[in-house]
């Protein structure tokens, strides 16, 4: 499937860490739907080397920067700019690490060094972005950014630990600041509440494989599946859902609007 | 337990069918608090007969009225009145019940007939109530409406059937005649969205059981009581919360903030 | 802007009244889109006669339908398989009507037999058309149903009337019966809360003109037009959003998660 | 008003810097309702020497804590079990303070070092004093943790800078700890969305006057005060309220379920 949705529009991708990524995904979905794109993540993990070979496909540069870091993301948007040679239309940022959950500290034992990494690279690093963004005229008008979310954030799911509120303020920094890049200039950005899947980042949660399996039994059209939310990123990168902002959208099957479902109660009664 | 918290207060109480029921407990629990009340109930369930040893128990007046006609209304609000000398300061709306599923129609099965009939005697009624209560003036300034609803409100919950369109009309209802009975006089309007309980109403929702067991595995302080729920509205008929209005207020132990718990979740992998 | 977002796709568009309705500025839309389409609305509309020209313009042909008449719904969907020689992947319910709003009724002085016809017509008659499509099979695995809504079913606008209460059942349904319809065939459900809308419907509404300002101040990227509604629901029509279902979406240039912006803050101390 | 609601009960209260503080309303209000409390607060608060005139009128010794110092929270709650012999019933946690705000930095212009002290006292800090209470087994059954929040953590408020976002934590904390608690040792935790209110705290918020103005329009109560939020925290640490956890509570007028009222389209049309 692809529309040419895209077509001209410019990005920036955050997170593509190897090939079970939303973001890589979504690079990939972007490129096919006429897009150009730069592609950035820490520095660590460009080292590792595998989203050279995602470059590659997308025919995209390579820009490290570590998202906690301002310089790294002024010198990101400089050179994003230059090689464009004006803003861009669409940002993604899929961005998320626990270090107490790395650590093995359960979230009655949290350490709280570890808890402020964690905010920043999950949560400030959205505000640090689009801050930098901003002073740099970076994103054209209409522009659409998308960060990725997790639906902890409104409900206590023990295992996600730390990152439920950090999830939370995550969303916060969406609404705060998507008020104030529309009122500037139009920009909208949003989140995206997705299903729980199965990325190198997922599978660091304890008891992610049962969790995965009961939000399947919960979803009335089951788990959305990585390659989905790079279709549903797309959509709202496009034009036709330009006057969508601040919003927290669920691209999850029906989980967030399911009570029970008889599937999990037969189960209960076993 | 007993604080006087009510102290003078006067209220009518509706939808007291038997010692299960919730406006039951919240019946005595108000007259034990210091109120003194009005009962009333449907003309069919009063001829039935058990509210009268409530009334006794209360040393209360029953006014019978069926909540979809307006005279009856009419002449439970004189009644009241003339009773107390005066309006009243508080009112629990405990009235639910829905004919498709006592003629055994799923969902997807309607016949519309009999939900014109469930809106009107559960959600609608409200509006009723109100609308009659603020004709004859006979709420007192800071008065305060407690009606009951369900989570199935906001979720889907599939054996909770039109029941749950209804509850989020209600809760609608409140939001909106709350906005003008505070402006008008001060009085506020709250829905409690209570756990599934063992009432005689509950009792006749399909699979009902395996809820309630579902329900108390996903609460972290478990499912709230009928007792429990007839001392949480004491404190919002209470003046300890004068300025809570049009708010839908959980009294559930937390089910509707918990995603998923550690028991389910190993429910989930036998 | 086209992107044959929806060749080889038949769906079913209600509610086109004139050309400044939202369902009329959708029928264009999906046509330009790619797609193929029945027109229907209630019998005295068509009568009009307005929705003719825009059948011609979309080469399509007009079904009556009184939405609270099951034989009507019978008959249109009976029609729309023998034209299509199949089933639909998509709909659009863009329906409401507050006869107590027509009638000049305030919200406290509500008539309820005209409550009971609004609801018919504006809440349960997505019920009634989700029954007799499943009735018919008439919706295609992973079809699209989209519905309209507004805030007023989640806050009070004192102008919005019953409206607002009957706005939120809708919104239950589709949560409620998405449920069922993505449990049996892929078939999702959703509301589109657009915007206040300069529509002949809008219009009707008291203080409209004052509200429609006020809402344009309140929303970072100003109100969303008819015209970027056709194009959210051809987005939700489309497969890029094939998991997005049970959900509520504003469509309204932020305003949901805007508290205050400085021109109603200035506006205030004048 | 006393009912001795909280008699044989025991608390801590954070967070009274003088007398417009929610706090030191909420100190006076246990008392009166037959509570025993200690008052706390960061030592530099506690040195300018205000608290201890209310320690007088509450008889209750004053232990400073930094809430952002492990080693304080240990100590305050070492010394609250040997001063009450045994645990506490209840606690309020009232503290915000933004960095940013307070150095004039714009929402759009933050220093990271800045917010991460201001995510540090205003949010972490609920989950520090969890985290050493749950350790200290400081907690009695069916104990009650009250934070005071605002609802820009929900909707964007320009002036309200990066508190919005760091509420937004501290509502998810909430949650995610009010299920930890809840499941070990029936504890309930919650947080209270009040009124704009004119404390200290509050007047260091730009541009607050008009705020608290056009919210005083937007409810239909009028805004709740100090006085009054101290009496709702009184009955979240009753026991008329123990299956309530993991909300947040609107206490406001009913701002938060409004949308607009004629009050402000009147103003609006000037």
């Amino acid at each position: 499937m692809s529309h040419n949705l895209l077509k001209g529009k410019k990005g920036i991708i955050f997170g593509a860490l190897d090939e079970k990524s939303i973001a890589w995904k979504t690079a990939l979905r972007c490129v096919a739907e006429g897009a150009e794109i730069v592609l950035t993540n820490a520095p660590v993990a460009v080292r590792m080397g595998e989203i050279n070979a995602l470059a590659q496909q997308c025919n995209a540069p390579v820009i490290p920067a570590d998202v906690t870091n301002m310089d790294d993301l002024d010198n990101l948007f400089t050179k994003t700019k230059a090689h464009f040679g004006g803003g861009v239309d669409f940002i993604l940022h899929s961005i998320g690490m626990s270090v107490n959950v790395r650590k093995g500290n359960d979230y009655t034992n949290l350490n709280y060094d570890y808890m402020h990494k964690s905010v920043d690279i999950s949560g400030m690093s959205l505000h640090r972005v689009l801050q930098t963004a901003m002073k740099h005229d970076a994103i054209n008008e209409w522009g659409s950014v998308v960060a990725l979310t997790f639906i902890a954030a409104h409900l206590a799911f023990p295992n996600y630990n730390e990152m439920a509120d950090i999830k939370a303020m995550l969303e916060s920094i969406t609404r705060s600041f998507g008020y104030q890049y529309g009122m500037k200039k139009k920009v909208r950005v949003n989140t995206i509440s997705q299903s729980p899947t199965m990325t190198t980042a997922g599978q660091g949660i304890g008891g992610f494989d049962g969790f995965v399996a009961y939000s399947e039994k919960m979803s009335p059209l089951g788990n959305a599946s990585a390659d989905q939310c790079a279709e549903f990123a797309v959509s709202l990168f496009s034009d036709y859902t330009r006057m969508v902002t601040m919003q927290n959208l669920f691209h999850d099957g029906g989980f967030s609007c399911t009570g029970v479902t008889e599937a999990v109660i037969a189960q209960m009664s076993k």
